[in-house]
């Protein structure tokens, strides 16, 4: 059966749709600057449950996986609009206020206002498409294509915290819980996920990185988005994948730990590139340098158009994606 | 229960909102030009059924939802998203493929790109969430909020036809059977409206509409939201309101035709207002005249905030709204 991304693939080229394929779309706005906009369609069940979250958090989730994808073009947020079908249930309930207070306090610290949006009624699910647009100064997004090979392979922060918030919701934990504070890292990790708003105009503005994409599928799914649009591949250095420092608690074993950092999706950090020898200008840019660890080069690309490469314990292997991705 | 409406005004009021509330919302672009977008959330079950259109129907009435908002604010659309939410037993037949199809035609004779969106899985039930975004010259949006009394109430060519092509889907009439044409004609204006697009932007352009809105939930309704936004009242000549002259084979009644006329959801025709004395200048601008009767006056507006009155028979009734709304 064919993925989303090949369908994607498929509409795109058969009707000649060349805006379409990256985080965002980029449209011009005036002399100065380029639009951007994105939409992200949630449906319960599939993307969410109700009974492992709180309407907050969901509200603020929903506008997160936007702004993530804003953040991803190097771009800052301006406005967002929220289209979502209701269930007649959670209709007569108090959910859509804290659903709306949830979001709008996202959107105020993010400084997002939302101009309008469409209030629905679905028959039993609830569904949420999230839209949310931004500005990049002309020419300047970032998109998925300009990877070169050599080019260094940086992710921000750390990896695989959301995939083990989710399984410890998938065991059966919940916020209410009296949890251990590892716990509750991770479970916050995957139910209240924070895009990188500051990180990607940042990125923008130093001018060096050549590709950026959201880690919202997995980094084996995303860094093949990047090779794909740029016509190159990549090796990565299994030992330097940041791991997030909770997993260890949820799984011993350190191979589960690099199969949640690789192939969880849903952190929202940023995987993007840049030429090696800019590495060390990224720290100097940086209010206090790279002491905390805000980006980690985690391999190079290659001319092996498609192909990821991992390298564990001076053996390479070659990486399949097991990010999440519909209908497989 | 509130009403969808009555809780968007309460987000609205609540975190102060001021930008919610017309059919798009309103965004500068340039100098010269501002931007508007819309989102339109279809739902199967709530808002179709697909075994009473066809994919391309479907992919063509998706779109119109969405450019009828963009016509209504006298602005000409430029690009599209689309997200959409498909049950697996949808994706492996060819529905998307065809419905794509229905879409991206309707787009291009529009001049709309589709530049992005969002394509994932639903547990059952196909759901779709319709962006579109236009442009407009600067501060010459048309709003809901300008009617001023006296003004006369103006709609675009017929009414009615689509709730009549509602009626007869409802009866089990389809397009496959051997249908008489006027009951084609009613269940195509149902299955594949189309967006005033031309009439929109010449109404901007003539400079002298105080006030539209596209009719998506019926003429009672989206009168009110004008006369709510504008803070004034209406009054409808009965005898005025231009029935689809497809719909006396359906209903022989002259009260059902009206009703369906008044009530029915769906036309995607423009209602307006502008001062009464500026009506002549409407037909001395189209090119032909008004001749074929594309614009009829059908009220003026009063002074009685939310009251709309219809004139029927020399008296006068007060119009309780029955548009399409959920969850009353």
């Amino acid at each position: 059966m064919r993925s989303e991304f090949e369908f994607i693939q498929h509409i795109k080229k058969q009707y000649s749709l060349s805006a379409i394929g990256d985080d965002c779309a980029v449209l011009p706005k005036d002399s100065d600057t380029d639009n951007v906009v994105t939409t992200d369609m949630l449906v319960e069940t599939i993307d969410f449950r109700l009974d492992w979250t709180t309407p907050e958090l969901l509200g603020h989730k929903a506008l997160t996986v936007s702004l993530s994808d804003i953040a991803a073009m190097g771009a800052a947020p301006r406005w967002a609009m929220l289209s979502i079908g209701v269930p007649e249930e959670l209709w007569t309930t108090d959910f859509l206020d804290r659903f709306y207070d949830g979001y709008i306090q996202h959107a105020k610290r993010a400084r997002v206002e939302l101009i309008g949006g469409d209030v629905s009624r679905s028959p039993d699910r609830l569904v949420i498409d999230s839209i949310v647009g931004g500005e990049v100064p002309k020419g300047k997004a970032i998109l998925r294509s300009g990877a070169k090979t050599g080019d260094a392979i940086v992710v921000t922060f750390r990896l695989g915290g959301a995939a083990g918030g989710l399984r410890l919701l998938q065991n059966g934990r919940r916020l209410t819980d009296d949890l251990e504070s590892w716990e509750a890292n991770l479970i916050n990790m995957q139910l209240q996920p924070w895009p990188q708003l500051g990180t990607g105009p940042f990125l923008q503005q130093i001018g060096v990185i050549s590709s950026m994409i959201d880690i919202s599928d997995g980094v084996s799914s995303d860094l093949l988005h990047i090779c794909n649009a740029s016509g190159v591949g990549a090796r990565l250095d299994r030992e330097k994948i940041p791991i997030d420092p909770n997993l260890h608690h949820l799984w011993p074993s350190p191979d589960e730990q690099w199969n949640a950092a690789l192939n969880g999706g849903e952190d929202f950090q940023l995987l993007f590139t840049l030429p090696s020898d800019q590495v060390p200008q990224l720290a100097e840019n940086m209010i206090g340098g790279n002491d905390h660890g805000l980006f980690t080069v985690i391999g190079e690309i290659t001319s092996n158009p498609g192909i990821i490469e991992v390298v564990r314990d001076g053996r390479t292997e070659i990486l399949e994606p097991h990010g999440f991705q519909h209908f497989e």
